[in-house]
């Protein structure tokens, strides 16, 4: 890792001006990209899963970013840990399958076998005067909101736990502690992490770029959308939602990457969810009384995105793998109960975002294609992109 | 990028010896790669196409070449404009198919739309202090040498201008401004653009790499040659061509870069042409009134080169696309009137060198895994690499 | 290559806690790799074939390594020789073929030819001043020991020679001069070469990864391996074997990277040999009188190290193609005089070491996984890992 790097990095932080997009070197530099992973996603909280994922006691699951892997499990408790899949001997993996039900984690190399917890048991070998306490599997952070699960591979997470209480009254009536897993798809896209992020943080894009999208939801068109919004929150209350907007991010948020955000916004006349004819796609959430035909962008943390319709969710996260790659990871949730073929169909449930992620992986890798170039510079932001800037604040101040 | 490299770089510069290939971090580095495209390539007249691809206006081609992108097009007014294919806002590609004809470039991100020549037509969403003028697409510098297009990306291009003028009148009866693509090929090696470029630079490796080029091309072997220039000049005369060499390069250019080279040899007996039999390939260029049984190298920028035979035009550039990466492009030009299958056939007329780049591609590869070697000591020259200096005099004195 | 890398990693060096693995940095930096190559693999004795590979003047076999290629050749006297494989003139390699006999190589780019042993024959065009004993082959270092060929690629080359004495008279008895190639292998791994040859340096991941070898062999458990010590040195003894065992390796060696080192040990109960059943896999070696039931573990420098049986030898070698690629190199000898298919079956030859070798890749794959993640810290080495300790005290001095 080069100094020289690094030293660059800090000055364009330093001399960054607001309201425009980054400089090239944020996007083509394998020690910035290093740094970013260190300093950044290692003291973020990541969206990993849901606690439905892992019912019973040994159940767990990896969640992997970057060099990084984090295995996801529940103890013998119930409790769900997180722990670092690194064994503290030589350093090898000590889990390499997915998912699965352990007892305990056996290293695959040396059998150094850690428990549910991630205490080393005893050590083969090793001598009088090892002290296998010392040698536990390094934990993770682990926040569980609503059974969405978010874990941070250093001690010093961002303070999210306030912002998490503001959300709660919001959410607790879609009751996301009781949605299942439809479907998972995975869209890699030849580009940093960052390009893949700001795509998602702004709308600006979404009238020339996506056009299913745009043809319901009316966060593309922020003046039609002024117009629909009181007949909606009319509506909202009417099903036993809460109205009021919650925006703690950037500077308003609780410290860097502690942003939490909660807004509900109109579809389209005719659209009661996200779907291809505007019709209902699975049984509704929660306590929610009817469909009042909005949607709601949740956002915990600037890494972790979800898009709420009265009978799904849609998660997303853009995991980085490498500088230029970047995997864009897609959940969609519904109603535990809800069985597929009877209550909702797979191809319908999935198809929005679908489409709209098959754009974006064409607009992010052509967006990176241009950044490459040694005559990029950066323009100035619309006042469609502030979410783009929000999340600047969080990683200028942590990198 | 690491100082530490370029220091190096610029260490081995001062301390080259003439007469010598240049040591092995020129070709190992990627720090000096990324250099070399900034402080060369981006500062180099590069030979794209021909006016014949875009008759029309609207009509448009990308050049690519590293991590870079030109738009050349011609405009409403008929001429023939290239710009940076960057966004001025995001950076995204704002031109994304190879050619095509477009009645204005609009970006496939956010839709911010570029005349054809390259004004910013208003910016949605940007606030009413926000500034078109100040958001078009860089230019790229143009020149048009008797139909063929060359474009530099930066500003300060290298004085070319004295050397077509010189190089205009000996070209004239050939009539490059009406020949038409007749192929084009691409010839992928894993190598340094630079290594592939000196490969074209001497003809020392002909003999015993080219079997088919040294049996018609007297090149190979200087002495020989010189014994057959005088009667080919006598035969040029009479087709009607000048015979004098123009050799503006390396130290005699008119600064770096701004190499211009002329100069006709002799084909062996019995070879009218570049043709496997000797016979003709093609209709006679231009004005010409027969063949005269030579070939003219022509040279235009180190890195733009040209064999042309009484009723062909070879073009070859080496396009470098990452590190040990290059591109051999090679185009096939004949007269703007032949028709294939009536008045050439194809195959015969691309043999010579699509068997010649094939070797090429194969010697090349080679020579860079022995310079990838840590005990490669760069070697004396031969009288036969001259040209091989010249290229390093602009290298040198520009990186 | 920044220095800021080779800083860090001196300062690791100074650092290494004994007793422990090395840090992250070792097998993660491009520059250490880099500087692995030049300071310890070009410094190093590396074992790249055996003398029945090339019985007549002119037949070489090429080795490579990392960006290294050695041309390995029996002269015209009959004298084995090693040249680095990079033309003197602009350097390409000057033979391309991985085996062959040749009369003398010519370089495929612009013929400059070299003799058997490696001088320059003159000079095409180089000018009255050229001196071509200036020019030609870098010679490599070579030791042959009991027909085994060693090469290393700098003047200053490990002292070996007295260890190789040393291990003389306890080797003569198989009479490795006489064996033959029966099998070789090619195993690739996504992993840095020194995870590789750790993993070969210790018996401590046997028990858990190695069933097959397990089975048979008792170094997988000291204790019980302590037990079978003395009945098998009776049976060595009668066979015609020396029982002593030679360890000059770690500090005892004469210099870095010297290691000699031999060690017979015994298999369980049932097994003659490396076999799958027990039995001989092949004719007995050299002047042994029959099957004593061991194995000796030879090793000669770090980077080579051999398996003996009574009836065959398995050679391994662990050589970097890239930071994090190595090709685990395994060959099988018998008996010169042995015929596939009559005296030995290939298949069952190579059983034992081609299963072994698959649990080797997946379990060194796993290690260099973890390894590349930030929260790895080195832990500390069992008293089974001592080997690893005398690999990294060449190492840490060499670097």
């Amino acid at each position: 890792m080069a100094q020289d790097d690094l030293q660059l990095m800090r000055d364009l932080v330093d001399n960054q001006p607001d309201g425009f997009a980054l400089p090239r070197h944020f996007y083509t530099s394998q020690d910035v990209y290093e740094h970013d992973i260190k300093a950044y996603w290692n003291h973020s909280w990541i969206w990993v899963g849901h606690v439905s994922q892992i019912p019973n006691p040994g159940d767990y699951f990896l969640f992997d970013y970057a060099k990084e892997s984090i295995i996801v499990v529940r103890d013998r408790e119930g409790e769900v840990r997180a722990h670092m899949n690194v064994c503290r001997h030589r350093g090898s993996r000590v889990c390499t399958e997915k998912q699965g039900n352990a007892r305990v984690f056996s290293c695959p190399y040396h059998a150094w076998t850690f428990d549910l917890s991630g205490k080393l048991r005893g050590g083969r070998a090793m001598g009088p005067d090892f002290d296998p306490s010392k040698y536990g599997l390094f934990p993770a952070q682990i926040r569980i909101f609503e059974g969405l699960i978010f874990v941070c591979a250093s001690e010093d997470a961002p303070p999210i736990d306030a912002g998490l209480s503001e959300l709660q009254t919001h959410a607790a009536p879609f009751d996301f502690a009781n949605v299942k897993v439809a479907h998972e798809a995975s869209y890699p896209v030849p580009a940093n992490w960052k390009l893949a992020l700001e795509n998602y943080m702004e709308c600006y894009h979404c009238a020339p770029s996506h056009k299913e999208y745009s043809r319901s939801h009316s966060l593309k068109d922020p003046a039609e959308m002024e117009g629909l919004l009181e007949p909606l929150q009319e509506r909202s209350c009417a099903i036993g939602l809460k109205t009021e907007e919650v925006n703690q991010t950037g500077t308003d948020s609780a410290g860097p990457a502690a942003d939490v955000y909660w807004r509900r916004y109109p579809l389209f006349e005719g659209y009661q969810t996200g779907s291809k004819d505007g019709q209902p796609l699975a049984p509704l959430l929660g306590t929610l009384t009817g469909f009042d035909g909005g949607a709601t962008d949740m956002q915990i943390g600037p890494l972790n995105n979800f898009l709420i319709y009265a009978d799904h969710v849609v998660g997303y996260r853009f995991v980085p793998t490498s500088l230029q790659e970047t995997d864009i990871q897609i959940v969609w949730y519904v109603r535990g109960d809800a069985e597929e073929g009877i209550d909702y169909n797979k191809d319908d449930l999935t198809w929005l975002w679908h489409v709209t992620s098959l754009d974006d992986e064409r607009i992010i890798r052509h967006n990176q294609e241009g950044v490459n170039s040694h005559r990029f510079e950066p323009g100035p932001l619309s006042d469609m992109e502030w979410g783009i800037l929000t999340f600047y604040h969080s990683y200028l101040a942590m990198i």
